[in-house]
Formats: structure tokens, C-alpha cells, sequence
């Protein structure tokens, strides 16, 4: 045979491979290319980190804001740290329906993945925190979060401890006084712009077709035509608006919640508002259940259902269900070593001029 | 000049060098030859874990162990893991006085480190855990570590994460029920058996003598000759043997403690043991303030002044507690990755069958 014969063999066969695959991953390739097109004019993939010229991830003030995150002892009895809802080995949850915060306080809400949070345009289920850095400047003195009366009450710790002195002079360089309230909102806000967790999906987006697998890829055909991307969408495929949750049918029907939480309305008194909340994120949505605002749904099968009901007033298939679960799981990215790993910290007993319990 | 002229030279150079570092780290050659000798008849590195031939550290249950000691969710209201008072974060520890647990619980003692706790020859302070393993099954139903009323109430939780399934069949392979309470305390404290951290002190001790800052070698001298190693001795430094707390004077005196504890009178109501409690292991104690069965000291140079005062007899100059101090902060290892390092769990919301809170 001559070069020429072969080279003819040999593109036969690649076709008839590629036309293989392409018929075992239940698609075309015309299909196939025409689902991602359809896709990247909906989704966004994931940006390196979730920095702004405003807030920036620069690397002092990140590294401050981690050993910030995972330290229990600025709290009011020093055993809740933001690690304590947001714990590394439940994706950034803590698998609760409601948080247990300080004292032994139930937080009104479910507590979300810290994962790619900071892609949200507000934050907390009712948007009543601007941002990352906001969030977390409040929370130093939540009544859940952190118990303590006022921010002198929090410097006070952090400045017992010796460690955190050079941090932040390091993080906050040519300030007299760098261990302030808001400059721990930043350090913390700096580091969660730092977790961003790239999955599967992202590679697809960014062209690898067969990144995802074809019932996942299935799964994406049916979310985009049933509606989810309605308010699923952009970068975080959710986390840019506010919705009410329960279009078509009132939401505790159907989650079988055992309280009503009636959304932004508790904010703004706006009948507007009620039963409205900001759409959630889907980034790694399989390991993080239990799902909605009040945790009422355990298992995403059961979230993806009464998803289709409320919003949608769609009944869907056990099929359609397991292959919108199957594209949900391919929005699962690896830990970041950032998170995954805890610092140590600098060590110092801070409660022993307290009261000893 | 010839070769021989160049080495006699530089010999002479080498010589003087040695000299100068050898005064300049305050120890002659013989005399930090000697320390050494005497230092190796006292103490022992660190094995490379703290695995037997009845409790092996098995790749498997390793594995599962880690993931156990992690997971929040088979305590009582699915809140407070081991890593909950066993903090990597905080070398182990929670710096707490005394740990709050489950349903808002405050430990009657101060939750030691994890790390290398397996040398330790049994558990708790009162010596009434036989070992790693024992010490974990009791925790599983433990009134302050879980809060569950018994072992099946926690199997249960376990079993209704389905990834827990194949992660027991793995570690204990041709077991028809692989998940049981004494099989859980297997793995986590077959994980614990690994969480050894060599220090600088281990490479001294293999005869790298400036393993060891100046400071830290007159430290340890102290350290052996004021009688500290009467009990702080072997491969923990401590973690060996009981002994009363307070030999020469109340300990409370001394501490400032509130309560008094009576130690393993309590356990036993035999008067010997009035007061008498497991020796700790002195292994990253500089990382693990506060001090004490009840974490009535907050910093280290207190810590060192109490217990010789108390245990001793004897008062300290400034002096020799910077020096014992340096010694002790040479026990200090880094942290293992795979403890400093959170596994990603199997996911599951394993309450939603019960109360939601």
C-alpha cells in the first residue's frame, strides 16, 4: 500500500471511531457541538479566583483572612469558628438543616457552601450582606455566628494572641492600628475569593466536549429546556438574583417545611418580597445537602422534583430527574488545598483573663 | 604553597570554626556529646507511627478512620466530630479551659492533643480509656463527646450515608456487618496511630546534636537535672505513668484552679489516688495552651513555674524557665498532612429522617 492508501484507511477508521463514541455518548457530534454552544451562551466558566480590583486575593491579607476563618477563639465562648458551619469535610457545610452556632443557638437559616460564594451577587438567603467581605465583618459579632457584644470584644482576642500581630502588619503594611473590624472582613473576604472549585462542567464549557458524561450531558439538554436556567445560569449557575421560592404553588407543600419563612419580606415589608430569596449557587450541590433555605429536602433527587413543581409547575420523570442529577454532579470540583488544609495557627490560650468554663 | 601546607591550613580553619560554633552554642564538643548520651538513656524518637501487631495502622481503616473522626454526624444532633475538640487548626486541641461538646456540654476536663496520643500507656486524664481504640468507642456514645443514647443509634446515622458502605467493607473485608462500634473505634484509632510529629528534638536524639538552638540544649539539661524527667521521660516526654498533681503543695494553690478535681480517687475512692492523674505527654505543648487537667494555666512559662513549684519543690529563676521553655518548644512537629488535611466525606444529610432542628 502506498502512503496515500493508508492515510485513507487510517481517516476511515477515525471517523468511524469518532462516529462510535459519538453514538455511545448518545450523541452526534452536530448535537453534541450545538448542546455547547447552547451552553456557553448560558453558563460562564470559573474564573482563576473571584478577586476584584476592589478586593483584590493578594497573598498576606488571604493567608490572615485563612487563619481568621478557622479560629474558634474570637467567638463569645471560643468554640465556633466560621470552619464550624462551613467545615472542609462537608464541602464547606456543615450538612445541618440549621446551623448550631454559638451557645447553642439555631441559626433561622441553612448554612450554603463557602465554595464559590463569593460569586454571589448579595449574600445570605435573604441578600442582606453585600458581600464576601461584608458577610464576614458581620458575622464577627453575629448573634449565631459569633455571640460577641461588639468588635472591641473580638480585637481584644485576636490581639491576645500574640501570632496574629506580624499577620497583619504583613497584610495591612504602613497601618498604625491594622487590627480592625473591617480589615478582618477583608482578610476573610480575600481568602473566600480564593475557593473556587473548577469541575467537569467548566471543562466542557470550555470546549472538552466529552467531559462530561453523556447522561450528564443529557442532563444539561433537559436543564436548559425545562427552564432551570431561568434563574440557574451565568458563572455560579445560580447566586445572581433574587426569586421567590414557590412561583406556582406555595414552597412548604411541597418541602413539607415545618416553619414558614417568609423570605425578604422579613426585610423589606414589601408583599413583593414574600417568600423571596436569592438563588442559590448549584457549584457542588451533590455534596452539600440537605437543600433550600431551611434544609427541608435531603437528597437531591427529592430537591430537583420539588424544584420542577414550585417554580416550574412541571412533573418530571424518574429519567429526567436522575439525568438533571447526573449534569448537577458534574458541578462538583475538588477541594481546594487552601481549604481542605488548616492552617496552624498561632497558638495562645486567649479566654484565660475570662471566666474559665 | 604545596597541597599539604593548603591542608594544614585549612584543617586549622576547620578546626577554629568548629571551636567558635561550639562556643557560640554554649556547649563544648564533649560536653554536647555528653548531653546527648545522657538525653538517648532518657528518651526515645519517635517511632514512624504507633501502629502494634494487635492494632496495625492498615492502609483501609486508616482511611475510614480519618473519615469518621472528621464526620460530625453521627453525634447527637450531627454538630460535634473528634475534630470538633481535636482541632488540626489547633494542633489537636480546641484551646479551650474545657471542651463545650454536644447539646452545649462542658467536658469536666481539658481535651488534650491527638497527636502522638496513641504512645500514651492508657486514656484520659484518669487513666480510664485503655487506648486509642477504647477511648473511641466509649466516645460514641460518650455524654459529652456524642450524646447518642447507644451504639446503634449511631450505626444507624452511619448507615444512612451510603458512602460509608464500601469504605467498611474495604477496611474490614469479609465481615457480613462490617459497621460496628468496635470496628469504628478500630479505624479511628488505627487513623490516630499514624498522627505522629517528629521534632527537632527526634533528630537530636538520633544524634544530631545541633538538632537543637543552644537555648533548647541548656533547656534540656535543666530539664533533666531540676527532676522534671523523673516523669516527663521515654518516647511522649510523659504519657508513661500516673502521678499526683501537687507532690509538694496543693495544686490548686498554684493553679488558680476553681474547681478541684480528685483526680482517680474518683474513679477508684482509693485515698492513694487522691489527686493523682495520667502524666502528659509533653509533645507540642507549646502549640497546646491552655495547660493542665483543667486548663487553669494559659501559657507555658506558668505552666513550667507550677509544676515546679508543685511537683518539685523548687522555684525557678526567669532564666532557667526561658531555657526549659526552649527545650520545649524543640518538641514541636509539624503537623501530618493527612490530619492538618480534611477528607471530602461521603455526602448525606442524615437527620432529615428525625427532628429537624
Amino acid at each position: 500500500m502506498n502512503r496515500r492508501a493508508i492515510a485513507a484507511i487510517t481517516g476511515t477508521v477515525l471517523i468511524a471511531v469518532l462516529l462510535v463514541a459519538g453514538a455511545f455518548q448518545g450523541l452526534g457530534a452536530e448535537e453534541a457541538a450545538a448542546l455547547l454552544t447552547q451552553a456557553q451562551a448560558v453558563f460562564k466558566p470559573l474564573p482563576q479566583d473571584m478577586g476584584t480590583p476592589e478586593f483584590p486575593t493578594t497573598p498576606a491579607p488571604v493567608a490572615l483572612g485563612r487563619a481568621l476563618f478557622f479560629d474558634p477563639r474570637w467567638t463569645v465562648e471560643g468554640n465556633v469558628s466560621c470552619a464550624t458551619c462551613h467545615q472542609p469535610a462537608l464541602y464547606g457545610t456543615d450538612a445541618l438543616a440549621k446551623s448550631i452556632g454559638v451557645q447553642h443557638r439555631t441559626h433561622p437559616r441553612h448554612a450554603p457552601t463557602v465554595l464559590n460564594a463569593a460569586l454571589n451577587f448579595t449574600q445570605h438567603w435573604w441578600g442582606d450582606r453585600k458581600n464576601a467581605e461584608d458577610q464576614a465583618m458581620q458575622a464577627l459579632v453575629g448573634v449565631f455566628s459569633s455571640g460577641q457584644p461588639d468588635y472591641a470584644a473580638v480585637i481584644a482576642r485576636i490581639k491576645a494572641i500574640e501570632g496574629y500581630t506580624p499577620l497583619f502588619q504583613q497584610a495591612f503594611p504602613g497601618e498604625a492600628e491594622p487590627i480592625t473590624a473591617e480589615n478582618i472582613g477583608k482578610a476573610i473576604g480575600a481568602y473566600e475569593r480564593t475557593l473556587t472549585t473548577p469541575a467537569p462542567f467548566d471543562a466542557f464549557l470550555r470546549g472538552e466536549a466529552t467531559a462530561l458524561p453523556p447522561m450528564a450531558r443529557a442532563g444539561l439538554q433537559r436543564f436548559m429546556s425545562r427552564g432551570c436556567v431561568a434563574c440557574h445560569n451565568g458563572v455560579g449557575i445560580g447566586g445572581q438574583m433574587f426569586q421567590k421560592f414557590g412561583v406556582v404553588e406555595e414552597y412548604w407543600k411541597a418541602t413539607g417545611s415545618q416553619e414558614i419563612d417568609k423570605g425578604r419580606f422579613g426585610l423589606t415589608k414589601d408583599p413583593a418580597d414574600l417568600y423571596v430569596f436569592k438563588v442559590p449557587s448549584l457549584r457542588n450541590v451533590a455534596m452539600t445537602p440537605p437543600y433550600f433555605h431551611d434544609g427541608s429536602v435531603a437528597t437531591l433527587d427529592e430537591a430537583v422534583k420539588v424544584m420542577a413543581r414550585v417554580q416550574l409547575g412541571s412533573t418530571l420523570t424518574d429519567d429526567e430527574i436522575r439525568e438533571i442529577v447526573a449534569f448537577l454532579r458534574s458541578l462538583t470540583g475538588p477541594l481546594p488545598s487552601s481549604f481542605a488544609t488548616a492552617p496552624a495557627l498561632p497558638p495562645g490560650a486567649t479566654r484565660s483573663g475570662e471566666t474559665l468554663n
